[in-house]
């Protein structure tokens, strides 16, 4: 017989004993909730509480039955096991039911002036190289050229200079670099950084749209629930300086077929950018592109950290959670 | 780029548009709810409408952030990449939140004369030898013998012939044969068929605590949670006969020091059982062991078919659930 370490269990040290015993559906929730409640992280205690409320709340009232249970455990094992280094298909499954969104939604809130948030997606890497404005992230050469010129401002109108802005987006097939089996280095991203004046500018190609990997699990989920797997063109960008909170984002194509129907529900208006052209002779030669180049512009808004740490404790204080997880 | 069904969307199609745009914390489920909607599956439909309410109510109520969001992915990543051909991590998970033996309570409402089910666990397999009665399931020569004897009738007290009785238990040393990596067949397990009068007897050994699987991300959280990862002795049982309800049971040793701390919550007391010893010389003889070996009875009742779906249907009516999966 192992050895029975039945003396040391912390319910008996507590004086608190517990009877795990003749559990039934009415009684098993609140008996859960007490043997757990010996967990010492009162943070991972109130997040089990709320999933193991949840979870029974789910199973109560759909009646679930042994072999849709089964089948749930089974869809589940198979998305942790489609993930490899460079595919997090558990993200992806976050992604189509809406928690991302949400998530990102609930920890990044945004003051009116400032530049929204949206998923990050599973496809940023820390492969990007540095490069100097002017530079290009893309060696496809068949995508469409595209000028992106931007600024980087605070909530004040202040321009903020040594942002890191890490850039990425697909080929002109619709494929990120790591998707590629047979690739030989980063492609399709880079970071840039931003000067003086805030401002920062690169050569890349014209977002397409692309759908989100569908020939895993996810994707048969995809396909029961009659759903399609497009994600609307855009490209994405992470700025980060410190003293400033972290700004996950993208920019959207105006007049994408899938601008109302993002897989990942991703796209807000205020993120949706028209793309142009360069036209101007003058700009063209400064930028060193051709006219007809097309052209994204884009004035970010970063949220200083005190700002958004305080906005953060309103918001959490005004939803009622008192054990929210806050500095 | 790649080629876009958009013409095709169901959404388009069923003359309904949706905008999944500028998602926020507060619209972002009724609009996940509405482009699920357009599954043809009522059941399935249903299942994850309320696993994404909860879902996301769980998020906005713990105002979860995006490092536990992902916190959360990576642990699940690791359940999944945990499971083997003869591991499951997630059945485990499901385990030790208590949710395996609520979906059981769930699906198998038993009438008060029947026999009680509790959870299957991870260790069933379909390798077991069909024994004849007085065979024996253990080769383990460490282990204590006990004399099993036991009976199946129905509700009304009639004896049920030739149900088949799956047994399985640990070996000695607590362990299943399949958690052996040098095993060469099945052990600890047999199916014994009962005869004319309800009865089945088998020899095996006295059942002793285990610790369920705890060197994977299951047992993890068991430490984060303070909580111990044994189960008290036990034998499993499984029982099948058409035109019965399948009855998935185990029997527990009354007096074990995890009676009441059971880490998957499967103790009940109608399913307690003293083992005394044979005793009477004659008793012994007829069964070909030693007086003073160890005895376990007793006497399962199976609910029919039709009464168990009767039963099955009322409560799910009860419970006020219209789309319950019934026949």
């Amino acid at each position: 017989m192992p050895t029975s370490p039945v003396s040391t269990m912390s319910n008996e040290q507590s004086g608190n004993p517990i009877s795990l015993k003749d559990l039934t559906i009415d009684n098993i929730t609140d008996n859960v909730h007490a043997i757990n409640a010996q967990c010492s992280d009162e943070r991972l205690r109130f997040i089990l509480e709320r999933t193991v409320a949840h979870l029974h709340d789910l199973a109560r009232e759909t009646r679930l039955t042994t072999a849709e249970w089964m089948t749930a455990l089974q869809f589940l094992t198979k998305v942790g096991q489609t993930c490899t280094d460079v595919r997090q298909e558990f993200i992806l499954l976050s992604d189509v039911l809406g928690l991302s969104l949400l998530v990102d939604s609930i920890d990044h809130p945004t003051p009116p002036n400032a530049t929204e948030s949206t998923v990050l997606g599973p496809f940023h890497t820390h492969e990007a190289q540095e490069t100097p404005n002017g530079g290009s992230i893309s060696q496809d050469p068949n995508g469409e050229p595209c000028l992106v010129i931007g600024t980087v401002k605070d909530t004040l109108g202040r321009p903020i200079d040594g942002v890191k802005i890490d850039v990425w987006e697909t080929d002109s097939g619709g494929f990120y670099d790591v998707q590629h089996a047979d690739r030989d280095g980063p492609d399709g991203r880079a970071i840039f950084t931003s000067d003086a004046r805030g401002g920062f500018w690169f050569k890349a190609i014209v977002p397409v749209p692309y759908p989100i990997p569908n020939d895993g699990p996810v994707g048969e989920l995809l396909k029961k629930l009659n759903r399609h797997p497009w994600r609307p063109s855009h490209m994405h960008f992470l700025l980060e300086k410190p003293g400033f909170e972290t700004l996950v984002t993208a920019l959207y194509r105006r007049g994408d077929p899938y601008e109302k129907t993002d897989a990942v529900f991703g796209v807000k208006e205020s993120l949706i950018v028209d793309i142009t052209k360069v036209s101007d002779p003058a700009m063209a030669e400064k930028y060193g592109v051709s006219p007809d180049c097309a052209l994204m512009q884009y004035d970010f808004v970063m949220v200083g950290k005190e700002e958004a740490t305080q906005l953060r404790v309103d918001k959490a204080s005004e939803a009622g959670v008192a054990r929210a997880n806050l500095p």
